[in-house]
């Protein structure tokens, strides 16, 4: 297997999903090794940081690549199968960052409030017993939370020559920032441009379902991940497969709409699997499907639908390119 | 303890939440064994049944209920704890109704389309496995998939006068339709009117998050229950308390805005159990909180904000209400 | 023609669409001079009333009515005719509400802010220069404003045995607060229980459209209406006719669900007035809708289709009601 | 004055707001004369075209542009004034498009439902009579309809690196398709990136408010305009300024938070006018607010808030440029 290690200078932080020259080319089939930096860029370290004065807001959210997959054309499909993700600091940082957030009133969801107070809360590390330490500003709760490192954003560029901020999730994946991504899952991306042009960012250390305040537990990340290239077969909106699990990732505006599109997309996926009738998979899927919110912040709402493999019958996604990665990443 | 059976006739089903006298009085602290019919009215029995025939759109979700709870004043809380939910019959339905269901245009997401083909599955209830068996109406697929008892309607009267259909959610409870509300948990909801006025209904023996089609696989129920009255601390929105997790449901539309209310529920019950700052408890619940869908049909959506205890220092919730009618049901 | 006066004492008002007893049965065909108190009440009176405290959001919207219609049944169609919209007082209150209006976090839209500010514009009516007059809080800026008397609420009471607070549009009509509701117009609406029983209130001295604050320029208004019946032809959506337009009000969340229902609503009537194809029907609408919004306030929002009668070939809606109730009108 | 009179080739259609280099670069006062053409590429000519088989959607509403303009930086205000629009041929097509429009499933609004029909309408010019007409697919019905030109897409550059497709609308202008860009008009636009490098295209011929298939009465066009510059006071959303009527646009989903972002630009411009305090002009623009839609179709909606200039005190909005621009137009 080919093996590649990156890590990007700041001059070579990506901001956008398209527009943005290869990195790095590689072969389908290669271990990628590759640092991602935080969300913030690294500015906010201290609860003395205030973030509408700390962040640029034009250059968060920074991508390691994008990277071109040789071979890959449009119509294709993309597996990325993250074999590790590996926090790469001993903290990290959230934030309520002004007129940002799902609980806040934002350029679109535009209100007449001032702006909420914009803070900072750092969490330390703590390796050995695998948590991230909680710390109120005010008062003095302090939490162990389990350390649960998953990437926010994952894409490929995205299809009508378009070129988005890295904050904003779509059918090329972005910033979905779904807790299903993380270590042992597969992720599939339609391909709509030669060579993919993938990259990742955003390492998250835990994030609740919906991320109410719009930054989760950003920290920089050690990914280990392999990439495969599939002909054909692109999906329209983001797939994850885990050993477990189904997961299709939909994103829009309002939220029904993010979570009809996952859900359509799920109905396809079955029938894909099981030649089922769309109304029959329509039943199914309304009697097993989980449905964890992913994001419910500013640009676009995503979305998650996921069913558990145990309750269907034994299927082959992609000609069991998930599990074939899996025995790839244990070499 | 009290103890109360009752099953209703068909001619003492309750339609609304309000607007209904009173079947019986209970004091606090009564134990009910109660049947509910499915939400169907029984009318739908064989895969042959086409829901737009055999259905009367104003005869669905056929309520238990109302009980007058003796001292029950508006401000109140009402705590309604599940001690036991079996399925009353070997069988159980599903059906894709027109003009009606996440998937489908509806009376409010008015589109030009004819409606889907309305369709009836029957689930058969096998006891020993503890499954219903999905049977899909072209091709042979089967599945067993694990019977998991939940009440999709559980409600008060609602304030300002009003009554509404058993089909709706709001902060009254109602139709909220989330597999949150099973055995072991207890439901809280404040009291809009004298004697709280709560009727219970809709058993689905299993429901996906979301409930896509707008039908669970409904089933009649046999509900047994201990009603309790906590005097004021009514909750806006109405919170469910299980052994593992606290939970909170909003419902509204669009769907960001049932996300947004039970998201800032959470934050105040966060707060009222640990004094939390309220920027805090937003950071918190951002990293903690879990985002399992209810239902996203018709009238209103109802999105379930869930957090584990075990991430949590210990509460008291209610003085303790929940652990005292867990004892309670175990006499 | 039967006329009847009737002026509600504070004990009549009616709080609610269904629910009350009708306070007046008369025949259709009757013109009725009616009065209506304003939105607050009659609370907010000097810009020194605090809304937060001088209202009781249990009582605001009072209702006058509900009149029973003789031989009106479910199914038919109640036709209301606005002959004269007349200011009964010589000033109007406006207000922002805590946690109320579109540009505010509400109880719904749930976000983290404190409320707006509280205030209360009072305006002096000129009868002769037929203007209100606007006066800046802050600052001397002070304009005058066409009168445009309207009614904010018309409705019937709802179907499915419910009963809606008057702050809530619907399909049963309610608190639509369009502009289209004035002096000259007529509103159709389905009926759903015996009698009808429809009120009516909520006048405004003028109002934009939108109702951003959620408060118009409020006032006590003489309102002269003409009542008819129509067997059968209940629309769906409430329907308005003007000597120049037809309309159609739809009420929904999210606000796009509210403009569908009405585009919906007016396809629906194109048809039956013209025999047009459903898709020729969406064609035309799209070149020559107007599309003026009526409320994107809290509970409900409102949005109207309009179409001019000069673009369309000669219609009769419902036989020719509305000229013949103008007629009506000028004897 | 300079003036410049371009028509794209085939091969220099713009498909993107950014991305693209400029075709020409002009000095701020000069008068462009530009043909544009239909948003269909021209693909659609006769009522028997299937518009699923005809168009390629990446190859619609192509863009004539973009220009940059000299001494224009991020920051500054773009003022096009559209002094003629003229129909450039004696027909024009609208269509109903799969999975496209306001009343129909999309691939954002997912449902089940097959794609309603792919039809063509083709409406020739009568220049005479200044009209366009209709004519129903089924059944003989023909309307004349005024001709009443507008653009449905002008826009500059998107902010931070974007590159957007010519179909949506945002910040940056685009495809807001309302009916208030029409000649005499002038539209102010922040600049985001060095020239600004803005576009013009998708002229109809007319256009109801909602557009609600999604296509208008789409026909090439001959535009005449004359581009200003202002430096700094970059508007959030864009504005256009009219001989009676200030108008702000905003886009997004849903169309609730357009119409907010509307709202509150308005409120911005009122304040910035006329000094009022915040609250004051969200209380006068609550009485005095116009809401016509522009466009409720698929990846952003436009929501327009306009207000009469009649209604309110003499105000010099970017020091007069609109009344100088009109003056220009006159030499």
């Amino acid at each position: 297997m080919d093996v590649i290690e990156f890590a990007p200078t700041k001059e070579q932080y990506a901001w956008t999903f398209g527009g943005v020259d290869p990195i790095l080319r590689i072969k389908p089939g290669t271990l990628m090794r590759l640092w991602t930096e935080d969300a913030f860029s690294g500015r906010l370290r201290s609860p003395s940081d205030r973030p509408g004065e700390a962040l640029d807001m034009r250059e968060v959210n920074p991508q390691t690549g994008p990277f071109y997959v040789e071979g890959a054309e449009p119509g294709d499909t993309l597996a990325i199968h993250f074999v590790d993700l590996e926090p790469a600091r001993d903290w990290a940082a959230s934030a309520t960052i002004p007129f940002f957030g799902g609980l806040s009133t934002t350029e679109r969801t535009a209100l007449l409030h001032d702006p909420l107070p914009d803070l900072t809360w750092i969490y330390q590390v703590d390796r050995e017993r695998e948590v991230v330490v909680f710390e109120a500003l005010h008062g003095d709760l302090r939490l162990d939370l389990p350390l649960e490192p998953m990437l926010g954003t994952v894409g490929v560029a995205p299809a009508g020559r378009e070129v988005r901020t890295s904050l904003v999730p779509d059918m090329f994946g972005g910033n979905m920032d779904t807790p299903e991504m993380r270590a042992g899952a597969t992720c599939y991306l339609g391909v709509n441009v030669e060579g993919a042009l993938f990259s990742v960012g955003d390492g998250h250390y835990r994030q609740g379902e919906g991320e109410a305040c719009g930054t989760a537990v950003e920290g920089a990340m050690n990914v280990t991940l392999i990439v495969e290239l599939i002909k054909g077969k692109a999906p329209l909106w983001p797939r994850i497969e885990q050993d477990e699990h189904y997961v299709v990732v939909g994103s829009a505006r309002p939220l029904e709409d993010a979570w009809r599109a996952s859900q359509v997309g799920m109905i396809d996926w079955l029938r894909e699997l099981y030649g089922l009738d769309r109304l029959d998979a329509y039943q199914l899927l309304t009697q097993i499907s989980e449905a964890p919110l992913a994001n419910v912040v500013d640009a676009n709402y995503s979305a998650v639908t996921k069913v558990a493999k145990r309750l269907l019958p034994k299927g082959r996604a992609y000609g069991g390119m998930h599990r074939y990665l899996r025995e790839q990443a244990r070499i």
